[in-house]
């Protein structure tokens, strides 16, 4: 694998998210080179021979010939000069292990991740700046709202492009656009990572709420409640003229909320329909990253003090035994 | 019929909210006697044998004496102290018409109707002060987000109760509330009636959109525009300090705009899906008052001079004989 001259992309993660991140990246016409890191080495064979993903968006075509596929993590970011980070924020620590600031250093870093890196209690940006010495300058984050199967069926959707940069903002959300995908740009990324990390918390509580039994009615009002927590957190910690109805925060929460696709959504219905936290995760097939992202928020919550009536009432549901009826049903006489 | 001492009530139509309406302020436990106002007279007779309506929320058991079901208007004006305005938008100015301002002497007129009058592009508010000189502290609005039918089957609720009289709004909600409605009151009678009014607007555009098969990620997006819009256009002719991201504004988009109850999202559908106007109205056994809310909103926007992107092109659709797609596609140009 000879390091290219001109673009050369590497996107590390082989879930739904990443593969829709690579179709995009090989639809755009921009030309570029894009190194695909795939942990696991069968997946990689699989991927060379069959040209699919053997586990997630199993519908896309993936054409990229041998040598640009690989599990070799350090060659991927020694190849590229933007890397796109698109694991499971859950296991981003653990991928990024092997590897020390000067794999980061001159590199545009690409969060697509949207989650907290658990333990740590950080956005990927704030992680990677404080880890691996990643200027915040340098990060671009990717926000929705945007379903990854959408994306494989090629209906029109919108990706937010963040970055403190706006040539880098520019440059990834060229590299993004295709036929089917249109991107907004912004300088947000602190909040726009927050609200996508704490909509799988709101997705979870309609979820638990619907399993429950709760109707449309309900569902109306705890978004409406939802949004307005987003908004008195991320001003909490990152203040800004933001407008929390753009696409990237209300559009991300209502996609994951109201969709057929949201993974938390899910796992909050069966929650709600009575299956313990550990059995709803073991027939779930997919990380619910609202689970995790729970107990992160709930520390930043405890730490500030702050006020946030949903994400308390699903961290008492999924880590203090918290009794789904009985919480939703204290949650209902704070909502307005 | 006499007239009783104490709290009496006129219910004015009898569609699926009015039925809901007369649901909750039977179980609601406060002493009052409600009076119902039923065009038909085939209906009245159906209610006064059957004990429930025959078109509408047929599942809700209404256990009137027979003397408190009437066609008689002007008899259910004199018995009560507060009107309960529950037509559809488009048919209020006929009910209306054997009454005069004398008959509205006094009383509080609570409008649930969330429309706007045809050929007069009033809100109801402004119509019956207009026309009938009710004071604007008399009226009362009832806001959602709630679908009739799920207050049929007693699923928690919220309803938003204005006034610019705090009195008349407590006493509406007090007579409102039940095991399954919450109120939450408010002093924004005019902006909730516009948003109440825009949200079937954006419901249709929903529909549309969905018929020609965009995705839910697109429709994340055309939400999260649509309730800047709404944000636009009340601050353009009521300007104050709400907070468009309460229940009655957020919330009733939402309930309308995702919920398979939605008859303006269905209608949108149809003509997604190739329908024609007059097919998808003769298809359909409800008014989707999004359509007459379109032409009354386009009159106010060309007035002054407003820009709202997705109100216009719903407009051109259904009035200008806009191509669905190629208006849509236009609009996917505009929305951030």
């Amino acid at each position: 694998m000879q390091r290219k001259s001109g673009m050369n992309i590497g996107v590390i993660g082989s879930g739904s998210w990443a593969t829709a991140m690579i179709k995009m990246l090989s639809d755009n016409q921009q030309t570029k080179q894009i190194y695909w890191w795939v942990r696991k080495e069968a997946d990689v064979e699989h991927i060379r021979r069959y040209k699919h993903n053997p586990s997630y968006l199993s519908s896309v075509a993936v054409d990229f010939e041998d040598e640009f596929v690989t599990s070799d993590l350090k060659q991927v970011f020694a190849q590229s000069n933007i890397i796109v980070l698109n694991t499971p924020a859950a296991y981003l620590k653990s991928v990024l292990e092997p590897l020390s600031a000067s794999d980061f250093a001159g590199k545009v870093i690409v969060s697509a991740i949207k989650g907290i890196v658990p333990g740590e209690n950080m956005v990927v940006g704030d992680y990677l700046a404080h880890v691996y010495q990643v200027p915040l300058e340098q990060i671009v984050v990717v926000g929705g709202p945007c379903h990854a199967e959408e994306v494989s069926s090629e209906r029109l959707s919108y990706l937010t492009i963040a970055s403190r940069t706006s040539d880098h903002a520019q440059s990834v959300a060229s590299l993004l656009e295709t036929r089917y995908i249109k991107t907004i740009l912004s300088s947000d990324i602190i909040g726009i990572e927050y609200a996508a990390v704490l909509k799988n918390i709101f997705a979870l509580a309609g979820g638990i709420c619907h399993g429950l039994g709760f109707g449309d009615n309900f569902q109306a009002v705890l978004v409406s409640n939802a949004i307005r927590e987003i908004d008195y957190f991320v001003e909490a910690l990152d203040p800004s003229d933001r407008d929390i109805n753009h696409s990237a925060y209300l559009g991300d929460l209502l996609v994951t909320a109201y969709s057929q696709f949201s993974r938390n959504r899910t796992f909050g219905a069966m929650i709600g329909k009575g299956y313990s936290v550990k059995s709803a995760q073991v027939e779930m097939n997919m990380v619910a990253e609202g689970y995790y992202a729970s107990a992160c928020i709930q520390s930043i919550i405890a730490e500030h003090q702050l006020d946030m009536p949903i994400c308390q009432t699903v961290y008492q549901i999924l880590y203090q035994n918290g009794q789904p009826m009985q919480e939703i049903k204290k949650l209902a006489e704070k909502l307005t």
